[in-house]
């Protein structure tokens, strides 16, 4: 077992995040250029996320399905500026034992091409649309500054694909998706996310539009935790998808696509854990409760026999739940279940029995009371849901108290390296994006839907001409 | 949607089972050599097989994790046998965008030498033994005479590997996972399998034993439905996996690996299937019952309502119920259901509403029944079950008849040619082995576990040398 200090937020952040995944044993480089092992116990909150979010997908009547991984490289070259987007970070399989093929295949950085290839074929008349489709799978995109979960050259995600009648179907459609992830993001995740459409520059290769969910980091900085696009008729059209309408007349389809990735779980580390190490919201937990029963050689057979008893309630609860029996002693059982973030720990001792007592503490405030046996399964679901809540409003208040709306090109400076987010008027020019991100490094996260436009000022805050629209800045991953 | 006639068994085999893929919309050929693109219905397959087997697996304390994709070529020569069986097959990445990599990766066949790097890095102790992990991913090996499902360049999977302090638990362990697949075979998908190990020529490159589960299809063929490997210590000492025991000893642990991928779905379609299209058995059955609501314009309203109820009670019964109120013709939805092999279909018209019943059709007998509204919901669960166990017992007596004992080399290629499996005793060489597969494309495809071997005739039914084993031989896909 791992007992290394972890290095605190404010001594190094990055630092920190590395020191968390390894302490909590979620995930470690792999001896492939940025590529990761996601562990056991990190894949299992990536199993929590693919059940949730899979779930909300089939409600919705979305269909999953499985493309291939190798992607013709001709494909890739069907539209300009999707290739232009992806071409320096396409691995590249060019042979077969010491065989060289005849023709070069790319591994999938996303799979529009090879999807709409297959939807050529399958859409015919307006009779099969809408297409719903998804598919979870590996990806990769050559990754230079491998960060675990963040930014590695492959990831495990979920790509959907839809088909439709209508541009306002699709567009509509891609609205829809981006709401599932911000329901998902605030209610399960705990994280408060800013919902809104990507400027020109930081759309997907080939979008028309690009929604996104933006999230605040424990650092000010932005993790991009979902994005939703449009494309309109554009790709249908390169890949040749047609459906004959019902006033006959031969028409290209209307598309979308969506993806969530295995980067949300760098986002769900860097948004609740402390320097004591991981903190998870209960409802993404692989393990809810713990259960520790310390054993001192005093009532050792009945301590056990009452904490695989209050397991069995809990289990009926519908509740996650470890009983820890391994033969480590009772604190170093408790710090290595702080470092991995169970929601709530209970502790039943000699004396603790003796009074049909437990001592709880909840992961999130370190708080600790004392609960009669007889009432720990109500007031252990009670205090999940309080802490599922409580991880929300703490990560909602540090986030709004870092969101500052600014005037001048200083005070935006100031801002900016205070490590906030700073919303400022904007010429709506890829320059100006440009000649800022090389300036401070800084990017536009997004257009909040909820952002009120009606008191724009009339200058962009870096350019002085005409501003446009208001829009979100800030550092990201 | 798709009209073509499904060519008999009997006329061409190969042909009807690509004809009731297509027919039941489940898979295609994808624009990249040998591989498929799963589509909707096909892949909702291969999600229940996912979720009983990985609900199995989580019961033995096996836990998911995630590997990469690529491999360092230089790791897979690690292990001589093991690379001289894959090297053909490994699709190679030389490149990323125009650059050439510094190291060739390779697409994983199969994931042991990666994963048994960081075994050396997880494994320290016998106290982090047994460690039990899988994963659910896309593997690729070259193909050159692709078949849907049973052979692409690309396919998906599960592959556990597990580690063990002593050889005789690994071994063990590897024949537990080999219950495991027997039983989901059989219980699940309705197929009787023989259970064995493979003699030295069928081995999986590396492994000291690999057990298997063979099933036979309706042209006599076998397919092997899922192997399980035991390694002893070979790969772990070629990999520098040890852990100091409590006798205070640096030693290598054991270790096995197992696996079950989407050429399963090839064998359930080939087992069940008739000339009419696939059949499903109820416990894998995407959609388990089909309502074909039968409208002719007279009380069209009440059908459709008394449908709805219908479905919304088989539901409540966990039951997976597809309403079809598409506006194709009523004799078109039993076509294509038919074809889809949803094991059952109730169909309601004007004068079965006015009868308050319905007919209900099984699609393993085609078997037409009446059935009051009251009784609808126990008789279709009735029926269910029924199906389940008829296609067992049908596949069962199909493949017991189809397995013979033979004496001498005469009645070995005749009942061969008759397209059965042939027990026959050997001389267990490897020379035998490659001799009978060149002059009659039979393999041996286990020592079956149940089978009596005391009665073991003196020679070699080949060679003519001193017999060691009965084996079954058999063509296989």
């Amino acid at each position: 077992m791992n007992q290394k200090k972890i290095t605190t937020r404010e001594e190094d952040f990055s630092q920190w995040y590395l020191d968390v995944i390894e302490a909590a044993d979620l995930a470690e480089h792999a001896p492939v250029r940025g590529c990761m092992i996601i562990k056991p116990y990190g894949y299992a909150i990536w199993e929590n996320i693919q059940k949730i979010l899979d779930l909300e997908f089939k409600k919705l009547g979305i269909e999953n399905a499985y493309f291939p991984l190798l992607i013709p490289e001709v494909f890739m070259t069907k539209e300009a500026e999707h290739i232009e987007g992806f071409a320096p970070e396409l691995a590249t399989v060019t042979h077969v034992g010491t065989e060289k093929l005849p023709e070069n295949y790319v591994i999938r950085p996303t799979s529009e091409t090879i999807i709409y290839d297959a939807f050529s074929r399958w859409v015919k008349s307006y009779r099969d649309l809408p297409v719903l489709a998804n598919q979870w799978c590996n990806v990769m995109r050559w990754e230079l500054r491998p960060r675990l979960f963040l930014r590695t050259s492959e990831f495990l995600w979920q790509e959907g694909h839809t088909v439709h009648r209508t541009e306002q179907e699709a567009e509509e459609f891609s609205r829809k998706m981006l709401e599932v992830y911000k329901t998902f993001q605030e209610e399960i995740m705990a994280t408060p996310v800013i919902a809104g459409e990507k400027t020109a520059s930081e759309r997907f290769a080939g979008a028309k539009r690009t929604y996104t969910v933006e999230a605040m980091m424990q650092d000010g900085k932005a993790v991009q935790n979902g994005t939703s696009h449009f494309f309109g008729t554009t790709f249908a059209s390169h890949f040749g998808v047609e459906f004959l309408d019902s006033d006959n007349k031969l028409k290209n389809p209307s598309t979308t696509s969506w993806g969530v990735s295995t980067r949300m779980i760098g986002s769900l580390i860097m948004v609740h854990s402390d320097d004591k190490g991981l903190v998870l919201p209960p409802k993404i937990a692989p393990i809810q409760v713990v259960i520790i029963p310390v054993l001192l050689g005093k009532n050792d057979e009945q301590i056990l026999k009452k904490a695989k008893e209050v397991q069995a309630n809990l289990i009926a609860q519908s509740l996650s739940v470890k009983l820890d029996t391994s033969d480590r002693r009772p604190g170093e059982k408790i710090f290595s279940w702080e470092k991995k973030g169970v929601p709530v720990r209970i502790e039943i001792g000699p004396k603790d029995l003796e009074n049909n007592m437990a001592v709880v503490t909840r992961r999130d405030t370190s708080e600790k009371i004392t609960i009669s046996l007889n009432e720990l399964n109500s007031k252990t679901i009670d205090l999940l849901d309080d802490i599922q809540v409580n991880l929300f409003q703490r990560a909602s208040n540090y986030r709004d108290e870092k969101i500052v709306e600014v005037n001048n090109w200083d005070e935006f400076k100031k801002e900016i390296s205070a490590g906030k987010f700073v919303i400022a008027a904007y010429d709506g020019t890829v320059e100006t994006e440009k000649a800022i991100k090389d300036e401070l490094k800084v990017t536009t996260r997004c257009i909040p839907f909820n952002l009120d436009q009606s008191n724009l000022p009339e200058k962009c805050i870096y350019s002085g001409k005409k501003a446009v629209v208001k829009v979100i800045f800030g550092k990201s991953y």
